[in-house]
């Protein structure tokens, strides 16, 4: 019986070897088997609906191995309400404006369904290394970040189902001449397919070298012999069968009670903030115009560019965040930026991967968005609260600067503010938030309940800050005491930040009558 | 005092000379003012969170007006994390690939939320006409268009604000001649910007026109005169917080009951289907890969076209919908569909129009997209189980056809199919399925309920078929009591359909040998 054991192979140097012996299955094999498969596939994913995980399906391999049709297959078998195929050619350009996986993100399926990736994340790493496009070195990083995507994913209640389909060269050239013979089928060998095969040789060990280094126990490979039609589909759907029983019948994790967070250290970052930093009245009213004339040039030159700009806001409440984010905006052009407060996930963020909320607000081209609140969250609001079990919290850190590398390598800068203010000078914002008119509304029960915990938020603060605080996307710490102060800071940060990319600010005073840039 | 009154013109003949008065407010009345509006806006803010209803206000009018620096200015005034602003360009290949509304669809606030359209729905079609690439018709047509959106808009609990910025000849060329003087500004004057200097008549004879057909009691259209910074300014503000009071202060609507539902009429078009109609296993056997044979290269054409294709599915519980949907697909590539499940609207779509979870899904170019149950749930479920108040379902036909008719315009082909089987068919299904073991899983509480509302739901069926069967979107009633008969009639209807756009289908014995296609 073709179950799935015959077809698991060890990924390693043998790897593809072993998928070129000849597994064969009968019709009647195939007949006596296909219904059982069938039903026990649909029993699955109806357990799958209301269980807390999702599964996502990679379809890989060579041409000619019958990928599509597996495919077509599967979506066959399964009920049509629970599975979502995705074939992916080239990105849109809304996609192309965005890191690469952005694109993957944005179709990972809910809890309880499943997506199939024809064309994934290994596809484009894979075809311009084989062709030499990209070197061993930026190849092997593109897969080691495939790794940590899959990891990621695993932790964040992803089942990754990784299946790869294999044929012989001989093979490939058999079935593209039969397809090539028959006019009904002609057109599904296109010349890219013979200039695939031509570089079989380098495309297999450009595959190897992917699949080895990206087997892990979170999300092994399986790799299928695919020259017999009836056995890679029966292979195929034990695996996914296979894969959803285990997850099914997994005791569900026992999550780790919520840690006490340890007392700030001894070198606080946050605490060793000049909180006496200050500005008069009158240098405010002679920095600010300056300040937002460079920053609103300088966004012009943005917008007229490749790049895209996140700004990050954080600090505790009423340090200030909310007029750092006014005047930043006020320098900027109400087209290009968006800011993106936020709260608690809704109900479509919560049956998906943490960061998937916002991977799906990121900025296009020539965009600013800034971050009221961020996926920081994890690592403050979520630790010190609870809302997330420690082990989540603490991969946090290397998730986010895994995501933080990923935008700048796409070209967007990213700017991270760390407003900080004293617990006293928060209590006289608050009271102050009390008598003041239109300020009421900003300040809720849950404002209070939060000063109470004063010192663990600080110390997550800490740790968030020595922990995430890259070369490419650095913490700025400012001394929010004085409101006019931050601002400031806040607006000459961006200003250098832009400049560091974009070239020196060229104000009007200086320069030549320039022409319009739109 | 320069409150809102001061700035609502009639609309008419008339339209923009009211505008030219000078309104002038001085810097004395605007700073004695200002605070007291802004309080008020945080105020109505506020208690718009909570409020079942969003706002959309459209920022409109001639260049040289100000209305970047008015968008900006109040965005400044709200609070930013419950308003955006979008500064729509041109429309993203993803969006091109779809009706024209599509990308204000996408970016329709929720419930709670200000979205200001800084570039609108008007934009297009009004630089278009002025630019003589349209004609008057077809412009009225598109305009006409506009009112039924902000008029479903405006049912669906989204309250439109619609701001039209004016200033005169004269005063635009002052403006733009003042910005290219100063280096500092003169990048903000184009080419562009004189071009539309130079067409200003035409363009104020086109907006007039579209402000006169557009100007509807649940969208009315408010004339700002611009030329005063302060008073456009101000203006702006006090009608967002006019319309914005005047909204929360509504006592809710009363909702009628929900309504019996008539008896079926005479002419009942679902019963008159001729239930008898049935194929023999040996015709099925011929004719199924004949039509998955032909429904698969008209497939491959639509996918190298420009086109894509929507099919609806609706009909009883166990009429076969998904039976018809797996025989569809078997016939498609799985990288060019998508069959869309349609249940309860989760909670990201419950505080949007209703349509907007089904514009959410619309295919891209060469894509399928079958939808499993569909937009037509608000005439038949929500209607029968009074989901929703008798004036929605009322006005779902003509939102539906409107829907549609736009699918159609942007080159979506449109299937209808109902699945037609009687209450004894169903019931012999009902119990076959608790017997078939995979296929018990489809089998629900709510299955057995629904029965008992077989009139019901046959009577707003046959309203449904007699209301939305149009030219360009017909419906095709299918005898479903037969299994096989129905799946062939969907194949068949679907390959005619295509071939009536695509041209016949070309079989390979007929055809010579074709070049690949991808």
């Amino acid at each position: 019986m073709p179950g799935a054991e015959g077809c698991i192979l060890a990924v390693g140097e043998a790897l593809f070897e072993t998928a070129l012996l000849d597994k064969h299955v009968t019709k009647e094999e195939y007949e006596r088997e296909l219904p059982r498969l069938r039903e026990a596939l649909l029993e699955a994913q109806d357990r799958l609906a209301d269980a807390g995980f999702s599964v996502v399906v990679v379809i890989a391999g060579a041409e000619g191995a019958g990928k599509g049709e597996t495919v077509n297959t599967l979506l066959e078998w399964l009920d049509a309400r629970g599975v979502e195929a995705h074939g992916l050619g080239l990105p849109t350009s809304e996609e192309a404006e965005r890191p690469p996986l952005y694109r993957f993100w944005r179709r990972l399926p809910p809890h309880g369904a499943i997506g199939v990736f024809f064309g994934s994340w290994y596809t484009i790493p894979i075809v311009e290394h084989a062709f030499g496009k990209t070197t061993a070195a930026a190849f092997d990083r593109e897969l080691d970040r495939i790794v940590d995507f899959e990891r990621m994913l695993d932790h964040e209640d992803v089942l990754v189902l990784k299946l790869w389909f294999h044929v012989s060269k001989e093979r490939q050239a058999k079935v593209f001449r039969k397809l090539a013979k028959n006019p009904d089928t002609a057109w599904r060998v296109t010349e890219k397919d013979w200039e695939y095969h031509e570089t079989y040789d380098e495309f297999v060990t450009t595959s190897g070298r992917a699949l080895r280094r990206t087997d892990s126990a979170h999300a092994p490979w399986h790799v299928i012999a695919a020259a017999d039609r009836r056995h890679r589909q029966l292979a195929a759907g034990h695996l996914l069968l296979d894969a959803l029983r285990k997850r099914l019948d997994e005791p569900p994790a026992e999550s780790a009670d919520k840690e006490p967070v340890p007392p700030p250290p001894e070198v606080n970052v946050i605490n060793s903030i000049d909180l006496e930093a200050s500005l008069s009245r009158e240098d405010y009213a002679l920095r600010l115009p300056a300040a937002q004339g460079r920053l609103g040039r300088l966004a012009r030159r943005l917008t007229a560019s490749d790049r895209a700009a996140v700004l990050v806001f954080e600090g505790s409440d009423a340090a200030g965040k909310g007029g750092c984010i006014r005047r930043v905006v006020q320098a900027l052009d109400a087209r290009f930026y968006r800011v993106v407060p936020i709260a608690a996930p809704n109900d479509e963020e919560r049956v998906r991967p943490y960061l998937w909320r916002f991977w799906r607000r990121l900025p296009g081209r020539g965009q600013f968005a800034l971050y009221d609140r961020s996926w920081y969250g994890r690592v403050l609001v979520e630790r010190v609260e609870g809302f997330c079990p420690p082990e989540a919290w603490k991969r946090g850190f290397s998730e986010i600067n895994a995501f933080e590398e990923q935008l700048v390598e796409a070209g967007i800068l990213v700017f991270k503010f760390w407003l900080s203010i004293s617990a006293e000078e928060q209590l006289r914002r608050f009271e102050e938030r009390k008598q003041t008119g239109y300020k009421r509304y900003k300040l809720t029960e849950e404002d209070w309940r939060n000063r109470e915990k004063w010192e663990a938020y600080e110390s997550a603060a800490c740790e968030m800050v020595r922990r995430t605080s890259t070369e490419i996307a650095p913490w700025t710490l400012v001394a929010a005491e004085d409101k006019l102060h931050a601002r400031i800071h806040v607006l000459e940060t961006l200003c250098e930040g832009l400049e560091r990319v974009l070239g020196p600010d060229e104000p009007p005073e200086k320069g030549r009558k320039k022409k319009a840039r739109e």
